[in-house]
């Protein structure tokens, strides 16, 4: 009997160019092409399972996604030997053999999205397919001001897209915080879990706050009209980056 | 009588996606996609003169062009009105009026490019397209004294590609310097004109210097021989990046 072994990958990806993570049909996916790596590596199928499901054009830094395996290939070698078969725009910066029965979705503590805001007045062209160009003044107090309002446990129903069908929708936000820096703001989410589009509804409306037209104690009041319609709008996809996951 | 003016573009793009600046039938050039967004935009035939005929593959945050229009629209709206009109990947970030008779080549004092390495382990996914990954160890000191030796008015015979033919191959490097931070090695070399492909020819030589391959006093040497074979490898066109042009 093959001993099958449990690896946890971490993996970054520019995902301008991708119909998101999850594996579709027909679809060029950040999974399926994983997959597809790995298949080659090991000469077997495997399955991919990602504690994330990141959308259509959003990148990731530090996504993690478990697979089984029962190739003799070194765990310390299995990072570069996938990144060897992918494309330029998905690498594996990491592999650890992890126990039977881990579960990548369920024992997730805490997950870091950045989303990154250019405010210049001209696109910054090399930049572009990872930031929403938003040439405007922000008030980054403000904005900081209505972040604190979405720290702790909450129900963040007002800021789940329709399509979340998941039973709860209570999360924690252990982190909500806006910065500068020459033009850019970053705004920086770490929670427990995140519902459907729950980070860019988040950015959408801090912008509604920064732009000066949503005042931030008005962040209470979306949280607790739990209707989606009560949010801001949704920021763009390519200014999300899903940063680490800590297990 | 129209009256035309001259105007003085200054344009950012990414140029991966683009076969170089210099207009060729049959392929997408950076000044093949801003001549048709400004003939959209003043409703004639124009031509643009660029400053700099970058490659294949190499970006610029300040390429400079020239065009004449005798459109009414005021200077300070066509920076936005031409980049309205253009892809995501090009910008154009400034617009002058020049007086008649100003030569966008002839005049130019000094150009800085810049080249970006990244020596970490992984490939940086989100940078991978304006950047040279090569997870080496570099030298920064030697890099440093071999830069030093280019400085200065010099034949360049040695760095340029055998497809350039201009008649000398005299010019004078400003600043050739090279820092590093984070995982990042950057290469700034300013002057007042380069032959074909000669900063990446630069760059190439200057990494066989700092993985220890040449010495870094070998730079005198490779001047004098006057040689295209004397000098180190072709450094990538994808990190190369013409940071601005003075007149």
């Amino acid at each position: 009997m093959k001993a099958v072994r449990n690896i946890k990958l971490t993996i970054s990806y520019d995902g301008s160019d991708y119909h998101g993570w999850q594996i579709q049909p027909g679809q060029k996916t950040v999974a399926g092409v994983l997959t597809e790596a790995i298949q080659g590596l090991v000469g077997a199928e495997v399955r991919v399972f990602g504690a994330s499901r990141t959308d259509a054009g959003v990148n990731a830094l530090g996504q993690v996604a478990l697979v089984q395996i029962d190739s003799p290939i070194p765990t310390e070698n299995l990072a570069k030997a996938i990144s060897g078969r992918l494309p330029a725009d998905i690498v594996v910066i990491g592999a650890a053999e992890m126990p039977a029965g881990f579960d990548v979705i369920g024992s997730v503590q805490s997950k870091l999205y950045r989303y990154d805001i250019y405010i210049g007045r001209f696109r910054p062209v090399l930049q572009i397919r990872h930031c929403w160009h938003l040439p405007a003044k922000l008030n980054i107090e403000a904005m900081a001001e209505a972040c604190n309002l979405l720290v702790g446990k909450k129900d963040f129903k007002s800021f789940a897209s329709a399509a979340d069908n998941r039973e709860s929708s209570v999360r924690t936000i252990f982190r909500c915080e806006v910065s500068s820096e020459k033009g850019w703001v970053y705004v920086d989410v770490e929670g427990d879990g995140f519902l459907y589009n729950m980070v860019r509804n988040i950015v959408g409306t801090l912008v509604e706050v920064g732009v000066g037209r949503l005042v931030p104690e008005k962040i209470s009041e979306i949280l607790e009209a739990k209707d989606r319609t009560a949010a801001g709008p949704l920021a763009p996809a390519a200014g999300l980056c899903l940063m680490w996951i800590k297990h």
